[in-house]
């Protein structure tokens, strides 16, 4: 270069360049949030968790109960109370909240709702009615037991408590379900669509406390009507509309942004009026979803954008800041959390639970229907939120609202799996470890790749590698274990093994193991079960058949080189866990 | 419900509910950009322009320049100047930015630059020299003639205007490339690679300037070698240590939202640290969108994601931002946008034309090459924004950069089709009208199929029905025009015609046609163009050709039953314009 770069150093010094600005500090505040919320996130999963429960957790180490007591300088230099990042902070969490409830809203299938018939209907009419008479009763006739502290009338508060215990969860429902394999099947339609009825209508109830708050001078049965006649109105007429005119924003705009921004831009649109109407934004939002979802014509994989990126991005974020709001220590309060949780769980299971019976389930259906419904996980948290942004309610019975709200969610799985006695389900990739990896087998042949399985299955199990390679040889004597498509699975079940052990040997060349299609063999299981549990071998059988019929997934596993690499093609395709 | 509404309206009103809050305000705000921007990038598209054109152009209508004198109420309304929706605005467009530069980074190919021989380093360097001293020059000996006025030191200013001309935009040209169908050429590949090169310089210069700026007390050597050594050591150690964390991430993490925060994460690091550092925010993030672009375990997938969500969302927002900042009617001078322009046409197409010939490049494609690496893009009016906001230029030298940057930009593809000689490629969806597509053809037969398209046909190009039928028949009695898997593609040139026409019948039934695979087609064209022009009816049945090798994208076409529905299906699969 050829700068006098001496004569440069002349300059004043200029403002805005370099130092904690509020930009560096909006920046480290948001990866922060997204990176340790993500991380919780992550763990609540491997706990059998919804991700919700992680990332609040996050917030909640982030902010007053924990960092602020233990480094508040940190909690102040990153999130700090006023200022401009803290400004664009709250924005932002805003306009994720209004996203996230796009989200949830186009999980909402409102042509199912109609679909479906008596169970749903006393299912969702008793799950909601239940859970409001008796939050209703109580907040009215002993408010103080519940939290009440006289921000809101008597008679507003009861309506607030009444619906704060009759919303549901659809988002964490669906994917409780999904996680049992119960989703598609009847048990699982009805549960969905009477949680998509109690959540519509709570949210209604919800738009109804909000404008009855808002609107002192008007009469209340004219706010409760408008309320609900805007809401028909956008369900059908803006439902309509919205199914008329995606086809056209398909055909004439490049794809995705043109039909990303039509979402995004209808959901924000809700969002602004709902606000302006003193409904909140998040049921503008979430009627949004609920008519962009049930268009045919939204395409697979707009839905797919919008939700990864919201739910990676806008979501922890959201979440993750609640915690940073409020101290959950120094208001967590015992007696009120137990009493709100237990009032919720004792209100929502007899409702549901009843309205099933009465229906025609069976018993242990009807309590699993009422467990189900009971969670209550995202949907709680904001309505709660919102109700203390506005100051409706105090810190307090904000906080008992989010313990409640996370222990139904968390509840829910391990209670349904036990109420319909059924055990999680068995994938083959939680069974395999890294030494029982082999991605470049050495044998030649069908009675070598056995015992070499066999010695690395035995390496993994602590078990003695001639007793393996027997068992295992004298099933593949009795006939091939190959499946076709170069596919071989020799088993074996052994006494005293206590787990499962799935060993995995590839071999790119084949392998002669006279398969039914003649084709040689280079994917090669070798499984162990333990002896008095004939059906776990089984379902693992079952379950690799299911994840290799994808061809895509066989030649890309053939050729996979280490054990992260596996375990990120498995899960990758949405196979393991 | 049995609420006492009566007793409701006895609260007192409270805060916060309803009427034009700030959160109501930016959500509208938000609305408005994402809609207006969107819809104006898309009439840039369609105008053969790069998007960022009609966003840029959006704000200049919604900003000061346009609604500002025409409806000031409106624009204090939407966009006021100081509160919270105007402080969190102002931090979307800034993480937006970040985002955007994390894509543009990505779509940076290091390896490649690596790969490229001669040619590149030719190119890329006179490229950069070439811009870089007239630059210089100019603005040392006549720096009032380029906008010069005092706010920066001379030589501050002469390197930031050197700069300013040197640097070139990675995602235009790419663009531009691929609109042409020379992305993957040699002659692509050459410029690709240059481009990348001198993006990168580019920035790292920029950079320099930047921490020279804020750096008045230590030696400016001791600076520049700081900032070179950090971005050095970045995308060596940095982008090794991402490639090795990358697979670990997609293992353990749950798909795809583990990834997404990782990446996001990252550039979020990076925005903050080189923020602190004083080097700006979009630096950071775009060195760790090279690194992570880089890495050969970045999956296709979770690359799209991001990129339709950053382009689709923040994008428009933070171009349509830009209108909204500064008045560009006032601030336009339009001597000064014509020196700028053409001193930074002159000086790149000079350099990289020159680089191009020493290199042995034929004449017109290296006057191609330099019209290609002349496009300035979104890239300079990030660098001038940035400018301005440091208070390094004033606006008019800011409007002056902005247009030049578009006119660069907007000259690139039909400068370059010109220096070539190369018509813009034909595509059958272009000339498909409405009323020349048959969604269930009546005939049964060949000759009445032929008949009934010639029918359709004939009323959308307005000629004689007779004339079409005749021509097409006679043609298609010389053999079949079926071409197998169900598709013909009977045809005629005519005299007097001045475009082509298509027309499409869909026969889900089946018509026997003769085929070589004894196939009856189900998929019908028509196809007539001018008599003077074979080529044009070659590209056109070669396009077909290509389109319909889909079989998923056949079965979805049999089963079409109106023209929006047809045109949305062509544009999903990016097989339309």
């Amino acid at each position: 270069m050829i700068v006098d770069l001496a004569s440069l150093s002349l300059l004043a010094p200029m403002a805005g360049s370099g130092g904690m600005t509020a930009e560096t500090r909006l920046f480290l505040a948001l990866a922060v949030l997204l990176i340790v919320g993500r991380t919780f996130g992550e763990v609540a999963r491997r706990l059998g968790q919804p991700s919700v429960v992680g990332e609040l957790f996050a917030g909640i180490l982030l902010g007053p109960a924990v960092m602020g007591r233990l480094w508040p300088e940190g909690l102040e230099l990153l999130f700090p109370k006023t200022g401009a990042s803290a400004t664009t902070l709250d924005g932002v969490r805003q306009l994720g909240l209004a996203l996230f409830l796009l989200v949830a809203g186009m999980e909402v299938d409102l042509s199912r709702v109609l679909r479906q018939g008596r169970a749903l209907s006393y299912v969702g009419a008793f799950g909601l009615l239940g859970p409001f008479a008796i939050g209703f009763g109580v907040a009215t006739f002993a408010p103080h037991v519940v939290g009440y502290d006289g921000r809101l009338g008597p008679g507003l508060f009861a309506l607030f408590f009444a619906t704060a215990l009759s919303i549901s969860a659809l988002p964490v429902i669906a994917k409780t379900l999904m996680d049992l394999y119960l989703y598609r099947s009847d048990f699982g339609m009805t549960v969905i669509a009477a949680a998509v009825l109690d959540d519509i209508v709570g949210w209604l109830l919800f738009a109804v406390v909000l404008s009855l708050i808002g609107a002192s001078t008007t009469s209340p049965f004219v706010v409760v009507g408008l309320t609900i006649l805007s809401a028909g109105l956008f369900l059908t007429v803006g439902r309509w509309a919205i199914h008329r005119i995606l086809p056209f924003v398909q055909a004439h705009t490049s794809w995705p942004a043109g039909v990303l921004v039509f979402s995004i831009g209808i959901a924000l649109i809700g969002a602004a009026v709902a606000d302006y109407a003193g409904v909140h934004a998040v049921f503008g939002a979430f009627l949004a979803g609920v008519a962009l979802g049930d268009s045919s014509h939204l395409r697979e994989r707009t839905r797919a954008t919008i939700t990864d990126f919201v739910s990676s991005f806008f979501v922890p974020l959201f979440f993750a800041g609640v915690g940073l709001r409020v101290d959950f220590v120094a208001n967590f309060d015992l007696q009120l959390c137990a009493i709100v949780t237990l009032l919720a769980c004792v209100a929502k299971i007899a409702g549901c639970g009843f309205g099933a019976l009465v229906a025609g389930m069976p018993r242990r259906e009807a309590l699993a229907t009422g467990i189900a419904m009971n969670a209550r996980g995202s949907m709680e948290i904001i309505l709660a939120l919102t109700a203390l942004q506005l100051g409706m309610i105090g810190e307090e019975l904000f906080v008992a609202l989010v313990v409640m709200a996370l222990s139904t969610s968390m509840l829910a799985g391990p209670l349904i799996r036990r109420a319909l006695n059924r055990a999680e389900p068995r994938r083959f990739a939680r069974y395999l470890a890294g030494r029982g990896f082999l991605p470049r087998m050495a044998a030649k042949g069908r009675e070598g790749a056995v015992r070499e399985l066999a010695a690395a299955a035995a390496r993994v199990g602590g078990l003695k590698e001639e007793v393996v390679a027997e068992a295992a040889w004298s099933r593949e004597e009795l006939g091939t274990t190959a499946m076709g498509e170069g596919i071989a699975v020799p088993h074996a079940r052994l006494d005293g093994l206590r787990q499962p052990v799935v060993a995995l040997g590839l071999a790119p060349d084949g392998i002669e193991f006279d398969a039914p299609d003649h084709k040689p063999v280079r994917i090669c299981f070798l499984i162990l079960t333990p002896k008095d549990n004939p059906a776990t071998q089984l379902e693992i059988l079952a379950d690799i058949g299911s994840t290799l019929k994808d061809p895509e997934l066989r030649e890309k596993l053939v050729v996979v080189r280490g054990y992260t690499e596996l375990l990120a093609l498995l899960r990758a395709d949405g196979r393991a866990r």
